[in-house]
C-alpha cells in the first residue's frame, strides 16, 4: 500500500525533474493521483512512465505557454503548447468557470495538449463554485465506427459534475465506448477473456480476446453492435471528437496523437496535438442555486430508493462507487500492481529519486 | 402514400380546430411531419391523436403564453405554459440562436411544456446560422436504472447537429436507451420478438417480448447490462433529465407527466410538466466558420472512407440514413400503418375534416 502523501511527492518529484514549474507540478501531480485515489488506476500513477516518455520523445513541452487564442463572451479556444493535458486541462477549465461567472456559462476547446488523466477530476473544479462542470477530451483511435474495421476514434470520454445540497455531487464519468482500454488491461494481467461486445477482432468478427488491440483489433462504441444501440456510442464519441479537436484545432478522428510514444506520429495531421472541451455552467443562471441544490437532493434521494433487482442491494448515483473508493484509499492507502511498482522504481533511479 | 403536403395541411387543420393560432399550427406541423419525412414513424403523425387526447384531458394549453422566466447572457429559462411541446421548442431554440448570436454559445432550459416531437428537428435550426445545436429532453418514466427495476427515467434523447461546408451536416440524435420505444411498437405489429438487451421483465430478469411494457418492465439503458455499460447509458439518460427538468423547475425522473392522456398524472410532482434543454454554439465563437466547415467536410469524408467490415457496404454519418429518407418520401411519399391511417381518419370526423 501507498500512501497519497507518499505517490503524491514522488510524483511531484518526476514531474519537476522534467522541468515543470513547481506550479505546473503540483497541478499535474494533484491531477493524476485524484484517478488513483478515485479507483481508476488505469489513469493514474500507472501511466507516469508513460507521460516521462513522451517528454523524452519531445512530444510533451514541460514548461508551456498556455494562452487563449480566441474569445467571446461565453467560448475561448486555449493553445496548450504541447503541455502535459494534466496541466493544460485545469488552465481551460478555469476559463470557462471565469466566463460562467459573468455570462451565465463558459465552453473551452483546446488544441495543442496531451493526455489529461481522468475527465471527472477537470469536471469537478466547477463544483465549488455552485456551477456544472463537463470535460470531455479525444485520444490515440483504438474504437471502430459501426459497420468497420478500421480504428477511427479514441475512447473519448465525456464527464459531467453536478453540485447537490446534503447529498454529495453527481459525478458522471465515463469513455464513450462499452468498456474502457483500462478494464482490457485488467484483464491481459488476470490472463482472462473479455465479455462479447467489448472487442472485434481485424476482420470485425466478435471476440473475446484481451490482446485483440495488439492483432489490429479493435474497441466497440458503447451499445457493441448495431442491434444494441452502437451507432449511438458512436456518434457520441464523434460529437467529442468534433467538441475537442475540430472547434479548437487540434487533429481529430484516426489522426489523434498516440498516447505510446514508440509509436509513430500519423501523417498529414489535419491539427495539433489532442483536443479537449470543457463547459461551466452556473446553476444560478437558470434557477437560485439553493432551490437547484434542493431539487438535486430530491433527484438522488429518489434514485437511490428506486426497488432494487432481486441480486443487487441498492441502485447508484453517478460518481458513488469512485467517492466511496476515495473515502477508503485516503484512509488504507493505495495498491500498486507489481508491474506499476517496478515502473516507479525505475522512474527513481532514472532521476535519483526514492520511492 | 400521403404527400407531405396533404399530411401538412390535414394536421395544420387538426391544430387550428383544437384553437392553436395560424402560426403556432404551421410550427407544430412543420415540427411533427419532420418525423415522418425523415422515417422517424414512431413520433410523426402517428402521434397527433395522442396530442389531441392530451388536450381534450386540459394538459396541453393550445394558446399559451410562453415566456422567458429568468435569463442571462449566455442563459434563459423558458416556461412553456402547458403549450404543445412542437411550439415551445423552437421558441426556446429560437432564444439558445438569439443569446449565440451575441454571448457566442446560448442555453436554454424549458419548464412546463410537453412532448416536443423528434429532438433532431430543433437542433437542426442552429445549421443555417453556422451553430452547432442541441435539444434534449425528458419523457415518462419507462426505463429502469442499472441494478433497479423500477421505471425512473424516460428514453430523454439527445440530438446534436454540426454543421459542414460541401457534406450535409452532421445530425446525431437518439434515445439513451438501448432500443427507441417506437421500435417496440413496430415488434409489436409484427408480433415479433425484441433481442435480448432491449427490455427486461418487472422481476429485472432478461426479456424479449416486445409488450413488456405493458406487464411493468422497462426499457433499458443504452448498453443493456452492467457488463455492457448500461450505467453509462444510465448516467446519459439521468443528465437528461436533470439538464431539463432540475434545472428548469419541470417534473423529473419517475414524476415526469406520461404521454398517455389516460395515465393519471404522478403525485406530488417537484416542477411543472414535461422539461427540454436546447443550447447553440456560434462555430466562429472557436474559430472562423470557413475553416472549421472545411475540416468537418474532412472528418465526414475519412470517416464516410472507413475501411466497412464484411457484409457492409459503408460506414454511415450520423443523419445519413434520415436524409436518404428525406429525399425518398418528399419524392413517393409518406406510407402510414392502416392503424395509424384509422387514427387520422377519426380525427377528420371527430373535426369534421376531410383526409
Amino acid at each position: 500500500m501507498y500512501s497519497y502523501d507518499r505517490l503524491y511527492r514522488f510524483t511531484y518529484a518526476v514531474f519537476t525533474s522534467l522541468g515543470c514549474s513547481e506550479e505546473h507540478a503540483a497541478i499535474a501531480t494533484r491531477g493524476l493521483i485524484a484517478a488513483d485515489i478515485r479507483g481508476i488506476d488505469s489513469h493514474g500513477v500507472a501511466r507516469l512512465s508513460g507521460y516521462v516518455r513522451l517528454w523524452e520523445a519531445g512530444r510533451v513541452n514541460a514548461n508551456p505557454a498556455i494562452r487563449i487564442v480566441h474569445e467571446t463572451p461565453s467560448t475561448a479556444v486555449v493553445d496548450g503548447d504541447a503541455g502535459l493535458g494534466l496541466v493544460v486541462a485545469p488552465f481551460a477549465m478555469q476559463v470557462a468557470i471565469d466566463k460562467a461567472k459573468i455570462a451565465g456559462t463558459g465552453w473551452v476547446s483546446v488544441r495543442n495538449s496531451n493526455h489529461f488523466g481522468i475527465a471527472g477530476h477537470h469536471a469537478m473544479m466547477a463544483l465549488e463554485q455552485d456551477m456544472i462542470g463537463m470535460a470531455m477530451t479525444n485520444a490515440s483511435a483504438l474504437v471502430a465506427p459501426t459497420f468497420s474495421v478500421e480504428r477511427m476514434l479514441g475512447t473519448n470520454p465525456i464527464a459531467v459534475a453536478i453540485p447537490a445540497g446534503e447529498q454529495p455531487p453527481f459525478v458522471a464519468d465515463f469513455a464513450t465506448t462499452t468498456a474502457a482500454n483500462g478494464k482490457l488491461e485488467i484483464l491481459q494481467r488476470k490472463q482472462a477473456d473479455t465479455p462479447l461486445g467489448w472487442v472485434q477482432d481485424r476482420q470485425g468478427h466478435p471476440s473475446t480476446d484481451a490482446n485483440i488491440l495488439k492483432k489490429q483489433g479493435a474497441l466497440l462504441p458503447l451499445g457493441s453492435d448495431r442491434d444494441h444501440g452502437s451507432h449511438k456510442g458512436y456518434a457520441l464519441g464523434s460529437i467529442v471528437d468534433i467538441f475537442s479537436a475540430v472547434l479548437s484545432g487540434a487533429s481529430y478522428g484516426p489522426w489523434a496523437p498516440p498516447f505510446p510514444a514508440y509509436v509513430p506520429m500519423p501523417e498529414n495531421m489535419p491539427g495539433e496535438g489532442l483536443g479537449h472541451f470543457f463547459g461551466a455552467m452556473r446553476v444560478d443562471a437558470f434557477r437560485p442555486a439553493d432551490e437547484f441544490k434542493q431539487h438535486m437532493d430530491n433527484w438522488i434521494a429518489r434514485f437511490r430508493l428506486a426497488r432494487p433487482a432481486e441480486g443487487h442491494e441498492k441502485v447508484l448515483i453517478p460518481g458513488d462507487p469512485e467517492r466511496e473508493m476515495e473515502i477508503i484509499r485516503m484512509k488504507e492507502g493505495i495498491p500498486l500492481v507489481d508491474s506499476v511498482a517496478a515502473d516507479l522504481e525505475q522512474l527513481a533511479t532514472r532521476f535519483s529519486l526514492t520511492l
